[in-house]
């Protein structure tokens, strides 16, 4: 049944031809459908009965046009292409009358025929308006093919602005790391692997990066800004070797120094800081990892010998996990439970030699292999026994604790607790250095997603050319949020390291608070952001080539590092507690209750009824709005929770149970806090900021955070009222709005990072 | 300053030792509560001035007791331990009494003094009740520390519900899967680890299980369904495994069997079961991965020699990450756009020969190897170039387009696309097999993960015994859900694998849509799932050892496989969009715009003023309720993305804009759908369960996935209107209430996955 000839013939027909071409190329039609378009062709008392047959027969679906018939159809339409554009608008129906006139100067169409045409249109469901690109697709202009990135703010000056005053530290680290001595070797053999990363470590060492942080006087830079700032740029290369130097330099390195005194630093800081003496943190044990006050390795003083006997009592008080120990390590930062007299004294640290010169593991150690992990295979991690090993009296690491000349223990700090937390608290700069390796992590991570998501095309309009996919409203939700959090976290994590480096004794609680609270946001939001690029990034994202599922894997455990996640996010939320309790030190406890119940009253007003359904933009992007809305969420779910806690232990309930019944709540205190932090030191950036085209969209990048986070928290906020449903849609609105703004700029502000092409190393970001 | 000599002779003081040691122990003294305690010691005028200089001394931060005075303290106080227990909770001041008694039955303590020394603790901050326990932490029994695994159902029966009647198939696939040559090797080299894949492969083909799926004549089970479950059993062992078996047997044995005719199935169907013939499946094109429709690879026809000419014309059009391409595939079933006469008849499908039987790359084909990838290491996955490969014609897998004998294309359907996606149709099979493998790895990871927090304790009560990790409400949180959806999905994919195995032509819209969505909405999970459990067992969820790190990356591109995610579920959207329309196939799409405008009004109504308040746990436990609460979402959602995408078009907004603008909105429409589906099977199996103690730990998690679900889409419900704060409260409290329950009998609902402990390695879950 070839259409042609019979429609040369009777050239009113045309006008049908159209819709049965969109009828046979796309959908499949109903029984119903095809009920109607009968009683439509039916209506036509224009037609006669041949025709109505000919039409009839042509949507029958047990007698198909065949595929070239089809494709004839398509060509007899586009004869009227060159009178489609994109602003006629034309229908199925309106086509086929052009394609009628076109054969017939005398074809007639009656404007109630075009009515009924149109209508079944609806019918089908067909978007009338755009029937003409089907035919003509070059002359579809869609927003979306058209968007791209542009360039509203100077790259080089905002990346000025990210690094700051430490900008030639980090051009030296980058010189480094871009080395041909640096390149990426294949990861199939882990000996190779380790060999190399150590290799790379002595390189670093000799460009004096790993003594950066020690006094000048024993050979180091005296510089521990500096060497945070090392710690992070390394990090744009591979994360082993940044947790092999993190091993040495800083936790090794750092505990000699924090813990030790001057015959320790004399001795160990310069060969530790050059690797001429590599060493080990072996802390964790098998069976206390994030309770670490519980650990079971013994250090027995022998007063006549003057000695300590180092001992593995339990195969679970084994040392778990520690990096440089399965190859490299000749000496380890022991921590173990002094005993002295018979009495136990707590944790205290102990350097013991591991392995001589030659690598020979020495009497009484016994060195495992942890073997393959999910990620960091170039670090050696191995598991530590202990067998009765004697070590000289002045290994111990004496700064708060130690022995005196009538072999008594001595220590500044009565309590074997706080003298243990105290010591914890010297190294707390492990948690400044993790989430600022893992950060960097992200921004390669988002670097190569984006620039990725900018070049790949993938559908489009109907017949139109592709599209890449970062326009695409649902890549831009997945990305550009995380490009906001990359930079909201960049500046409250140098803000956390000037807080450390320039602490006094009584902020340490509070920076302690603000470095596990951070740490934990930071990470959480590491693995979160590479596995949403591993994603974004499709088949691509999963080969190694890429180095995103490098990105990811490694820093997988930043998680579990320097303290689990969700155990740190209690420790900030009872800091919290403790220091809502100090605020008013003048009230009891039931003093303090009855206030806060007052508050939560004032709390109520703070919701002014106009401002709960306020959905102006310029409110929602006012810094006043969002920074009210974080510290309102901070201090209410702080509030409740302490409330909650009071409750359940007048009630009886024991305060251990107490906790865990509201450890959720307690986690979310912790996120509020942390939230609330990050967005005032973003905020406070934007201010301070001079250059206009930074400025504008920093400010961006700074809105999207804050509503992302409301957005992210809306349930509670609805629940408490301080919304309403109308601005938490207005917010969502305005999120995706920011998202589609901050596309255009993507790629400029992951070229601000200025990450070293060679790290980045990835083929899909070329 | 020894205090113990000035105590004996003074014994009143020793009311004040418990406070004091207390002090120094464990908290950190402001200067406003060191002048609180001395206000408050200045008010005992029951002292004498030495007495007073004494106790003020003790708390003089610039002379903190030694170590050893503070452990003297602690023996002191200890001496009435006898007379603490659990039941007294004594405060520090009524130990104190206790103490001063002990040693002075003179000792006379007015109630004064007792009041105002416990107003001291009150601001101080101390919880008096449990005093107690740090002088006696052995009398403390706390319900965290106690609670523990608890069996309540029979597992063997729970794993007859799960198994159901493919029960012998599972035995079957367990036993040759536990078998030693079956081993897990080491993966440090991806030769030997691709080989030993390759072998255990030919294992599974010797032992039937290539071929089940294949019709009896050829060889063949003639049992897909045993063939889905054989891939899922297979899952729990290495998934490299499973995906390799899945290309030979699933992908290139499949893509012969419902591609190909009669010839094809008699010539390829046996050697392809029996691994005799290795191949591949290459359909993703490098510039074409979820929009396949556009590869450009071309397969040309030349009816003089009846071949045809395959050819990748440009790089891009190369087929990228072809499973079994990289080492072994001797075929391939290729897709391309067939010519014809120069006219494109779009994508169908080509046997192609890769390799000659002694692994030699034929002439014309170039194969190289996409190398390392984030998992799933022990499959090669290829790019493949062709350069003019001339094949056969009988190679055409004809069963949709043909070659006349007089060399011109046929086929039973028309338009190129519709052909395509009904090409594409026959293949949904992978969408089923894929989200079932992922749930395998997910009852694996949990069943890892919820053994290893069953028995791995840390922390505890100050002074007491550590508690399983599983018994803190945080970690319950992050573990009991995703075992409630482990369950949920275990059923939905039955359901989804039944509607496959007994599809009728007109369903099929409807199976292509559920299994989009379920395949999106599992393997989502599986990743989520993995995440959680790796970072719930810490450290040592990074060591490979394991399994669980191998388990996260190995299933991770599923979220790529068989089409990404995010585009899948817009396919979903706009599936239920179509439905939508048909179910009103008699109105025109204003007619649908009234009703679905009369919809929204009557969704108010539905919206009791009682319901959205009501807390009752009987309600919210109520199947009715939940079942609501999920439809009424899917149906605002869906009529609400349709009327968006109404107002947008009619604004003048090009179609392809106004999708993408909608597109966030459009992901939702699938995901609720989806797990509106997921419940409705859920509670179906809770109904149809006769064993008591099943049926009730089933209710239980189908309760905890339905009320998650809820929380998780809190902000949308409370927006709506559909739930006020106070019930959403009272869910989330359900929620835990709900985990707490359901981890007591975690342990025993994952024994009842029944997977072979050799399968699952991990030493941490033996």
């Amino acid at each position: 049944m070839i259409a042609s000839p019979y429609l040369k013939s009777n050239p009113n027909l045309y006008i049908f031809l159209p819709l049965f071409y969109m009828v046979w190329e796309d959908a499949v039609l109903t029984p119903s459908e095809i009920k109607k378009i009968r009683e439509i062709i039916d209506l036509q008392d224009w037609l006669n009965p041949e025709e109505r047959k000919f039409l009839l027969e042509q949507i029958n679906p047990a007698s198909p046009p065949s595929s070239d018939e089809l494709k004839n159809w398509l060509t007899e339409i586009q004869q009227v292409r060159s009178q489609l554009s994109a602003d006629t608008k034309d229908s199925l129906v309106d086509i086929g009358i052009r394609l009628a006139s076109l054969h017939s100067t005398s074809s007639t169409i009656s404007s109630a025929t075009r009515q009924s045409l149109t209508h079944l249109e609806e019918v089908l469901g067909i978007i009338s308006q755009e029937a003409a690109f089907l035919f003509h697709p070059e002359a579809r202009k869609t927003i979306t093919s058209q968007y791209s990135t542009q360039h509203t703010f100077d790259v080089t000056t905002l990346n000025r602005i990210l690094e700051g005053r430490q900008s030639s530290t980090i051009k030296k680290v980058k010189a480094i790391i871009s080395d041909p001595e640096f390149q990426y070797i294949d990861t199939d053999n882990l000996s190779d692997y380790r060999e190399k990363v150590l290799h790379w470590c002595k390189l670093l060492a000799a460009q004096g990066l790993g003594s950066l942080a020690f006094p000048k006087e024993y050979g180091g830079g005296g510089d521990m800004e500096a060497y945070f700032t090392a710690m992070e740029t390394l990090s744009y290369h591979d994360l082993s070797l940044v947790i092999k130097f993190g091993v040495q330099f800083g936790l090794f390195g750092m505990s000699v120094y924090f813990l030790g005194t001057e015959t320790h630093h004399k001795k160990y800081l310069k060969a530790i800081g050059s690797l001429e003496l590599p060493g080990c943190f072996a802390m964790t044990e098998t069976g206390h990892g994030s309770n670490v006050k519980g650990i079971l390795t013994t250090a027995t003083y022998d007063h006549q010998k003057k000695s300590f006997v180092v001992d593995t009592p339990l195969p679970e008080a084994r040392k778990e996990y520690i990096g440089n120990a399965a190859c490299h390590g000749q000496m380890a930062t022991v921590f173990a439970k002094m005993i002295v007299d018979g009495k136990d004294y707590g944790v205290s640290a102990f350097l013991v030699p591991l392995r001589d010169k030659n690598g020979k593991t020495l009497p009484g150690v016994t060195i495992k292999d942890c073997g393959r992990k999910m990620g960091l295979n170039g670090v050696d991690n191995g598991v530590i026994y202990f067998d009765q090993v004697v070590i000289p009296g002045e290994n111990l690491l004496n700064r708060y604790a130690d022995i005196s000349s009538e072999g008594k223990f001595t220590s500044p700090i009565s309590s074997d607790n706080r003298r243990f937390f105290t010591m914890l608290g010297t190294l707390v700069g492990g948690r400044i250095g993790i989430p600022r390796a893992g950060l960097s992590a992200v921004k390669s991570g988002l670097t190569i997603a984006i620039r990725y998501g900018d070049r790949r095309k993938q559908f489009g309009p109907e017949g139109g050319s592709e599209v890449p996919i970062l326009n695409y409203r649902t890549h831009q939700r997945r990305l550009m949020p995380l490009l906001a959090n990359a930079y909201a976290l960049h500046f409250s994590l140098q803000y956390l390291t000037s807080r450390f480096l320039n602490r006094k004794e009584d902020e340490m609680q509070e920076i302690e608070a603000l470095a596990a609270g951070l740490k934990s946001f930071s990470t959480w939001n590491t693995t979160q952001t590479l596995q949403e690029c591993r994603e974004c990034c499709g088949g691509k994202g999963y080969l190694s080539e890429n180095r995103i599922e490098r990105l990811k894997n490694d820093t997988d455990v930043f998680t579990t590092f320097e303290g689990d996640n969700t155990v740190l996010m209690q420790l900030v939320a009872k800091s919290r507690l403790t220091e809502f309790k100090q605020e008013f030190a003048n009230m009891n406890l039931f003093g303090i209750l009855n206030y806060v119940t007052d508050q939560a009253k004032t709390s109520i007003t703070e919701k002014n009824p106009f401002a709960v359904r306020n959905t102006s933009e310029e409110h929602l992007l006012d810094p006043e709005f969002q920074l009210h809305a974080f510290r309102y969420r901070e201090r209410d779910i702080l509030i409740s929770a302490a409330k909650r806690l009071k409750r359940h232990i007048d009630d009886g309930m024991d305060s251990f149970d107490a906790f865990n019944v509201a450890q959720h709540h307690l986690v979310n205190v912790g996120f509020a806090y942390v939230e609330r932090v990050i967005l005032e030191k973003f905020i406070e950036q934007v201010n301070q900021t001079n250059d206009q085209g930074c400025k504008s969209v920093l400010k961006k990048l700074c809105d999207l955070f804050a509503l992302s986070q409301i957005d992210k928290n809306k349930g509670w906020y609805l629940e408490q009222g301080y919304l309403e449903g109308v601005k938490t849609k207005a917010i969502r609105k305005l999120i995706n709005q920011l998202c589609w703004d901050i596309r255009q700029e993507a790629v400029p502000l992951t070229d601000a990072f200025k990450i070293p092409e060679s790290c980045l190393a990835a083929p899909i970001a070329r």
